[in-house]
This record gives C-alpha cells, structure tokens and sequence, in this order.
C-alpha cells in the first residue's frame, strides 16, 4: 500500500508530497491511520538537521493520532479500530537495563519516531505496538496529538521528581510544552509560577492554573521570588540566567530542563552544595509513564490549545511555528 | 573560665596562642573539653578568608570531639562525661521551614562552627546541643573528628539519593572526603570505582573497599568506564572535566558535588536531558543524618585513617594539609 506523506528533500527545505511502502509489516508493529499530528520545534529542528541525525527524504511528526489499521502477528494488546497515539519513540530495544526497568525513554538504542524512518506528516504510521497509546474517551483526536510529545515531556519530570500536592513549582517560557506544564502541575495540586518574556502570556497563564506570574525580562520582578520554588521547569531552547534561575530555587529544591539549551549549562557551584539543590534533564517519557500521563490529563481536563490546519498547508503551519506565532500548538488534520 | 585557642589574627596568618571567656552559659548549649580535633581544607580557606565570611581573630576547628563539661538548663539529652563529637554546624534557627523538615544543613541561618564564633582548635568549645553527637562506644576519639564533617559530607547524599546496595559508585579524589566516600559507600553494598590523578592510591583505594581504581589523567581508563556509574561523587575544590564526568554516568545517573569548585560548574545539556541524568549538590548532614552516619560508622567499621599532631604543633599540621601531604586526615590531640 502507498503512503502518502510530507517530506523534505534536502536539510532545511519546505515539506514536498512524498510517497513510500512500508512493505510488510513486523511481528510487533501495528499500523496506523493517522487523523491529526501535532507540530514540535524539534521536527523543525530535524528538518534543519540541527542534532545531526537527520537523514532525507524526512517526514516529520511524533505526535500522531490515529486508528490501527493493521496489527502484526505477535499483537495482543490492540485491535483494528483502535484510537492510538504516538509520541517521541517508535519503538526500543526492550532488553537493556534501562528498558527492563520501565524507563525505555533512556534506551541507548531507542528509535525515534521520525529519526530515519517516516514519522507522522503522513496518512499512515508505523510503530511498535508497545508505543501507540491507546487514547482515553474524554481526549479528542485533535488534542491528543500535543500530548503525545509536549504533554508527555513535561508530565514526566514531575512524576519521576515526586513532585507533590502543594509543591511550589515555576515553568519558564509559556509555550508548546510551558502551557502544558502549568496544567499538569496545576492538576497534581502545586502552586504555580509562570515565568514568561511576554505579558501578553499572563492572563491565559492565570486561566491554565497559574497561581502567580512573573516577567522574565523584570530583574524586580525576578528578584521578589528569589528562593520560593521546589522545582522548576525551562521549556525553551534559549539561553537561559542559570545561576538566576538557582536562587529561585528553595533548598533542595530543583532546576529540571526539558528544553535543550544550545549553549552549556553552566552555574557556580556554591549555591548547589549549601542548598543541596540540583539540576536535572528530562525528555519524552517510558511506557508507564504516557500512560500515566494520559489517564491524568483525561480525569483531570489537561488539554493543550491548539490550531488546527489541514494536512496539506504543513508549510503554513511550520512557518507560524517558526515564528513563533502559534499559543500554543499546532495540529495537522488529515 | 579562660579559653586556651589557637587563632589566626588576620587573614592568611599562622595561628597563635588566643585566649578568651565565653561568659555565662546559654540554656541550649553544652560546654565540651576538647580532646581531638580533625582539620579539614575548609578551615584553610576561613583562615584564607576565601570563603569571604571570616572575622578575625578567627580560631578553626569544626571536628572537634571531647567530653561535655557544662550543660546548659534547657539541655536534657547530654550530662556532663558524655563523649562528643561537633560538626560544621554549631546550631540552626529550629523554625524554619528546613529546620522543621529535620533539614537543619540548609537552615539560611545556620551557625558554623566555627565561622564568626571560635571553633574547635582550643581546649573548650560550646555549641547548642542538638549540634553535639554522642560518639558510639566502637568509634575511638581521635577517629571520630574527621567522621564529623568529612564523614558526615560523603555520608549524606548516599542517604538522600538512596543510592541502593548494588548501585555502581564513582569517587572522584581520594582524600580526606573520598576515602570515607569509599567506604561508606562499599558498607552499604555499592560497587566502587575509585578516580584519583596519583597512581599511588590504588592500593589504599582498593583496600578501603574500591573494586576497581581508575587515573583521572589517563583518557582511555576513563573512556572505558563511559556509561558505567549509577552515582558519581566529587570531593575535591580542584575544576573537573564536567562533561566527561556526565559521560561516566549510566542513564538516570547522579553526579554529586560536595568539594566546591572555584570555577563555574558547566557541561552541554543534550547528555543531561536523553540521559535523565542529574548534577546535585551537597554539603554536611541534618542531626538525623549524622546520628545515622555515626551509627553506620560503628557498625560498619568505616573509620578515617588519620596522622595525630600534638594541638600545639598545629601550624606544622596545617602545613602538611595545605601541601596534600597527609593521607588522609590530620587530627590535633590536646
């Protein structure tokens, strides 16, 4: 069967119809009619080959939603029919021992969904069974998508940290993953600190569960919340005031970055030890931990806001990525 | 009654004899003669003002172990002949938020021993006596003063970190932290790797409990125990190859800080992030922690190993600190 997908032909080119087979498919995959995918910086940042890892023809997404279309033989867990979605990962090595202890989202060997093979700008996927989620009833197709990567993203930290009912938490920058941040944390009952350079993000940041707001670009405003958070999320990839954003750490608390910075880390130490405080990475999540992550964000009404575009206008949509312009996630419909 | 101290008059001088009273005693305090005292770097650098926190005349001295000699009328839990030992700490404020989540080391108001106070190089020290340890009958005196702070600096973010039995431990520099990292870290089942830039320590390295030993300054050992360590501690103020140290770590891994660096702690963010890895800081232990560590000393025969010097000759001791010559704690006997 063709797949008709979306691809750029060359690094930093705008997405071209592109076709493809998958051939036949494995003991372990399903396959998956895709109806929305959700639009991440980092297919940007693939399609730019900004991690090097790029290969081409590349059709990006990884936060597909669909129905399964077709299931391989050792399949057991889902049907024909069933409403699916997928993240960062299309698969691992399910035998290292990262794996073995239900954190697949550190296998060394993991395949990402759109790392060398076709990911979601597509009107079929494939993956592992083990990673198409099925999605709760209370989660429209249209909003799973963002889940799926943002949600996942910024759900993790929290769960993995134990960060716990009435923790003090801050998110830096109120975006793709920010807005999804503010909503988890609201959910598991912290009070929330959204820090943002834009205060035209105040008013949707109270709405989404922010308790507090702050400008990122107001030293005052920075200086007046100077050791009042347990944990603290960056969600963008810019540079950020490291040793600024330590001293709004309480003691033991931590600086958990889910944004990849694209300078070094770097802050002084003395903070760090009398404060035993410390700083900590995240990315997409395990098994369990999407699975978590859907369960709550259905019983708890955490959805991302979204815009919708038509398949077909992806280049559209990519550039108001780019620039930027999308609050706060951007969904292709099939 | 006069105190017999050694102190320095200004910054960077050599001690000498400094007499002074303490007046009358506080409700919470104890009063304890000072048998042994172990010396740490730190001392060094408040004699050296490094720290920017010392006042002059400045007496060190935060390993001090003696028997208490006056109580104060609020004291209930130690009597006059009790055989104590005094840390870094010389008491806390005992209402903040730390203080009452039994975190007394990152109480913002914490009294060092020996920092605008005289400390533990004299014949008499007081402190509040919740900051004052009964040492266990199996720990000898003069073995107990560097267990108090160095012991108590190793000892703790094992326990914070719940760093299991089983759990692959790196210790960077062996000194007078390390070589007590060593072994508690093999007393609670870990298997040790041993990181020091002089071949000579192997032995000692292996001997206290490391199973394996690797130079710091020979690139390929180091490169052969890439992704191997589940919890990595550095104990020296010496500026680290962070990002080669994040490379040591297995996925979810810790690098823990507890020498302080001069220089900015810096590495990239991508291994931190695909890796759930964390850098954490840490410094001393809370009273439950260092009542802990003391036990787990006893029990586990973890014990310094120490050069005696008369408190007299405690300008030669601090020369041999200053000079790295002492393997691996130098302890002043009244």
């Amino acid at each position: 069967m063709t797949v008709h997908a979306y691809a750029a032909y060359e690094k930093g080119q705008r997405l071209e119809p592109h076709t493809f087979d998958f051939g036949a498919i494995g003991a372990n995959e399903v396959e998956i009619k895709v109806s929305h995918c959700g639009i991440c910086h980092t297919d940007i940042h693939l399609i730019n080959n900004d991690l090097g890892v790029s290969s081409y023809p590349l059709t990006p997404g990884h936060e597909a939603v669909g129905e399964v279309s077709e299931v391989g033989s050792a399949v057991k867990s889902l049907k024909r029919g069933d409403r699916v979605g997928v993240g960062w990962l299309a698969g691992t090595c399910m035998a290292c021992e990262s794996c073995l202890q239900g954190h697949e989202n550190t296998c060394a060997a993991w395949q990402p969904t759109c790392v060398g093979r076709p990911g979601g700008f597509a009107d079929t996927l494939r993956v592992d069974h083990r990673f198409a989620f099925e999605i709760p009833k209370e989660v429209s197709s249209e909003t799973a998508g963002p889940l799926m990567c943002a949600g996942a993203t910024v759900y993790t930290p929290l769960e993995d940290h134990d960060v716990k009912d009435g923790a003090r938490v801050g998110v830096v920058s109120i975006g793709g993953l920010g807005h999804l941040a503010i909503q988890f944390a609201h959910a598991r009952g912290c009070k929330v600190t959204a820090f943002s350079t834009s205060a035209t993000k105040e008013a949707e940041s109270r709405e989404m569960g922010a308790s507090d707001f702050a400008l990122m670009i107001d030293p005052d405003a920075i200086a007046a919340r100077a050791g009042s958070l347990d944990f603290l999320v960056t969600t963008t990839p810019a540079d950020l005031p490291w040793d600024t954003l330590m001293g709004l750490l309480r003691p033991r608390g931590s600086l958990c970055v889910v944004g990849l910075p694209t300078s070094a880390v770097q802050f002084q130490a003395f903070p760090l030890l009398a404060g035993h405080k410390s700083v900590v990475g995240s990315n997409t999540g395990s098994i369990s931990g999407i699975k978590s992550m859907l369960h709550t964000a259905a019983k708890k009404g955490v959805r991302p806001l979204i815009e919708r575009h038509a398949m077909s206008d992806v280049n559209t949509a990519i550039d108001r990525v780019k620039k930027n312009q999308v609050r706060y996630r951007a969904v292709l419909v099939a």
